[in-house]
């Protein structure tokens, strides 16, 4: 193998770069020259009008000074077009054309469908786990989630000082898509009361009475973390709640917000709540140590498998080891339930209510 | 002078628990003790139940690991009822049934009227600027603005990672209510292309075509910063642009959001656009070296000014020198025009567009 | 069971208050109390002239606000009298007085000594690992690490910026004992060029052939990480190398500093060296979320275990799993060396040079 | 004017990058072409074997995403040839033979050394205070001192952490040359109780005996901050408080270091004394807000002056305006001492010992 591939695709994640730094400078250790594809797979169609703005090779000195920078140098996005049979046909030609002779692909899910989809034409691929939603089964850990969880717990703290000089509760909304992680971690890191999560039925009342309890038996400032995805798991009939209140007029369970749901608790409980959503800030930022270190390790593990001539694979972790598993079998593995317990039990356990 | 007061009120910003600790440790540097109100002008009503809920007596060591704490100890609150004269005469007796002979008041405007009712019947008070919005013309800073602004950056940081990876722009609301303060700050220390503050006149559709034309010529990620007040210069009729067009129905003049002047943003510069309210982070924090300075610096020089005898006044900074004004005269006094022009065009100049 | 103790010993880390937390909250979740028992088993042993200053009852509220504090509230200690039988003994009869049946021992080496001890006359313990330098092999991994290398690699980062100002080289010490694990981490996580551990030989020579072979090739700017106990396994003869050259004198081989070793790669390689030994800083500071979520597991889980009349245990972490061992297996278990290996080849890897 | 030059000379600081982009910016904004000389007064000597070694023309694409990198992407060396005047000529020769009609120098007291050498010889330079030591007394404020002294509170913040949890004292060592400006922030911001500076004597007795009393006041903690220039203002005769002291043998006053003074405060209080110095933390690290905002408005301000023809002078600020001052003037200019004695007596002040 003398030329490889390497791309980030879907949402970025903090320590992408580190990961393509690894997947360049031991590709150089064994003789092997890396080519950047640039916003995930579309830079793998070559459609730009400069070839420049597809690809580049990637020497040991142009990934120097990135293993600390948050986002990926090579930039990301979605591209709909490779679902198609003739793009993907398309982008191994042209992969081919230019010496390549496999390719890494860094993401979450979406990306492993691109991937898995070059496997069937024949083409070496290897998945690196790189979403700050950690929402694979398959691995321990996906690149980009001890970095997301560090910064919504460093604002959580800040929210829990102004929320406790107010004597306020406030209801912080994470993300994480489908999938809790995110918010166990963060609820439980923050020392949250309460964590709402697509994976467990909640309901409103049942939040409220908790805030109200809590109040009486004073404790004047509560963290309630909101995973972005848990309005699916509400059990609560929204609109017979408002109807007939005014003070929540305006409400529905149609269109139901995270500061919609703020509001209902606050009436409900009597206690002041204020929502905010961390949004954005998640997805960047500096690389946590952790994050760079594993990226490190996966991205050196993806050359060290092709150099064996394995490939089609997802790589990962299971404890302090490196693993891999076919990339079909890596898309859509769930997070095991009994995790997902664990940590609500936890959340339970140690909010001191 | 052997016991004075303090209280925090409104809304609370980083070093307020400096600026106490430092009331404290000078007077008792002076012999003389101090008796921290919670609640801001509540706690001094002496309404609840129990004593213990109101005031405490402030020891040295009960200030010991203060310091580097976000929000206050003394917790904060608005106090409608303060307004009416009976209630001020109240707390002034309450007050001297404790042998507090004055009051050291930290917070912003609201917090300096109350002191002046205070005055007005006699009562020694000094008002210590504290507010993040840093909107009070007659002192040069107000504690907390500098721990906002690097909370706001920080994570401004994070967003323009995200999309620099995705060749984003962003839209990012800070706090600051009527004043840009906040926003320009955060503007140009955020390399932001784009400020909207309530101070200057803009319309959106300018805003778009600003965005059009970096685009055009390479710029793949720009920064906005919003001022949360800035709806209120916004020149365009929202209503004209939104009419018509499906792409951006359900927007409205009357209930605009910044995610839907992002929306628009979007639509008018065919350019994708991220909006994110970075909200109560902003308030919340250990506070930086320069809050916690400048903070026990002001708390230290109210204590000295009361045991002059000189009070009625508010303390603050010009340049690096301590100054005082009287409290009615810092109420409501406006940031400079000259500092608010020579900001907006600095913007402009370094956008780079 | 109705009440247990919990104390903290040897080196203090980032997550024990989150650990000590746990404990109370998990217990009282099951009608147990807990006893905070201060300064390690100097608290045991009941020593102060006021039992105020030994131990505390721990309610849920006193454990209100700890989760993200850096330190241990409960303070900690060496207690070399705990290795006299007689002492082990009376701590026993100390803790049956009190009503404490079982108690859980947060530390490393030293503290999980003592716990065997307790166990050896028939006392219930639980070992919970929590120590920055991550040294002890029967678990994945120890309370602390995390937020050290966090610390670690953020203060490296900045060194890494006035190091590229200046084109220098930086030689980091970093914190560990006779562990390479913290210096291994950061190393991959800063970008280090090279790692000195206690684990691998190595030779200064060596080093300041690498350092000059990395600046000819245009390489300005190196990170060199030297563990703490780096010094014993060092091959080279210091005295040979500074003898007859003026610019080592005063440098000796029996009493070799960080500063140095810098010194003589300095003289050797022709490159300007600057030494910073990054001490205390690495051992406070607020938990990241990971030391936090974890100390919170695993403090809860030595609670289930009592609860479960199973004791005489240390807690630790496989993979995503709670584990236990018998507390004598925990003691003195080493890091895997094919993990040093690992850790060790990827530095070379990615080194770049 | 068509062109302009900019350079970092001295020790780096953060926030010079921002400055940079300010002047190319700024210049751009007035149709002014700014090139970047490499190495300080180096990159003017042009010496290299290739000019792009020496020098480079900046965009404003070249200087997008520097605001917030730390250090200098322009490089900084000192230049000891330029003191000779027929490099100074040689300098001026080069500038003009590129068609650089003014220079903007970004650094300390040498810096502006260079500079005024340059004014000597009718060439038109501006300075810009960039230095972390604060020490230049004709303006307000020099780039890089708050985010060195936001730095080191956040490592004294954690050094605290563990001294609380361990019962220790802590002599943290901090940066300034001869000024204390940096110790005394610093000292006022982590809430130290003990700060030695070089423009106050002070002896190690005295402090042992704060120490001492302290401890028995029940004060379990404390910081000492000790700035790196403060053994020249020491009183004690060392070599004599050693003699016949075993416990403090090999320690010298000739060579003595922080860490035999913290030896000796250990020594002659009876508490343990932990030593920790910061080192080149201090100078690296991402600009804060106020760093950034200030070199932004310094470095725009100097373009402005050159385009009014107004040279030979080194800009600052005077509260919140922005001045110039004959850069003559400007070097050297010492601290105010009335503000040294404020510093002092507050430190005193607020140490509640």
């Amino acid at each position: 193998m003398k030329r490889i591939g390497v791309l980030t695709s879907g949402g970025d994640a903090p320590g992408m770069n580190a990961a393509i730094r690894a997947v360049v400078r031991a590709g150089l250790s064994r003789g092997i020259s890396t080519i950047g594809f640039k916003r995930g797979f579309n830079g793998v169609l070559m459609r730009s009008s400069s070839n420049q703005d597809d690809f580049t090779v990637l020497t040991s000195r142009e990934v120097s000074g990135t293993v600390h920078r948050g986002g990926t140098f090579l930039m990301t996005a979605r591209c709909l077009d490779f679902l198609e049979k003739e793009n993907q046909i398309k982008a191994v030609e042209n992969m081919r054309s230019l010496g390549v002779e496999g390719l890494v692909c860094i993401g979450g899910n979406g990306t492993f469908h691109g991937a898995a989809s070059l496997k069937e034409l024949g083409f070496p691929v290897i998945g690196v786990p790189g979403t700050i939603d950690n929402d694979m089964g398959y691995t321990d850990y996906c690149i980009g989630f001890d970095t997301a969880i560090d910064t919504a717990i460093e604002n959580i703290d800040r929210i829990r000082d102004t929320c406790g000089s107010h004597e306020r509760a406030s209801l912080v909304t994470v993300m994480g898509r489908d999938c809790g992680e995110i918010a166990f971690h963060t609820g439980i890191a923050s020392g949250a009361e309460i964590v709402m999560v697509p994976e467990i039925p909640w309901s409103i009342e049942e939040v409220a009475e908790k805030v109200k309890w809590a109040a009486m038996n004073g404790k004047n400032t509560m963290i309630m973390i909101f995973a972005e995805g848990a309005g699916s798991s509400l059990t609560s009939d929204v609109d017979a709640i408002c109807e007939g209140n005014e003070s929540l007029s305006g409400i529905s369970g149609k269109y139901l917000t995270s500061s919609g749901i703020a509001r209902i608790i606050e009436v409900l409980s009597g206690q002041e709540v204020r929502a905010t959503v961390l949004g954005y800030t998640q997805r960047g930022g500096s690389p946590s140590a952790k994050d760079r270190v594993i990226a490190s390790r996966l991205g050196a593990y993806a050359v060290d498998l092709l150099a064996q001539e394995i490939s089609g694979v997802a790589v990962g972790l299971k404890g302090e080891d490196l693993i891999y598993v076919p990339v079909e079998e890596a898309m859509n593995s769930k997070i095991d339930p009994a995790a997902v317990s664990e940590m609500a039990s936890l959340i339970g356990t140690l909010a001191g209510i």
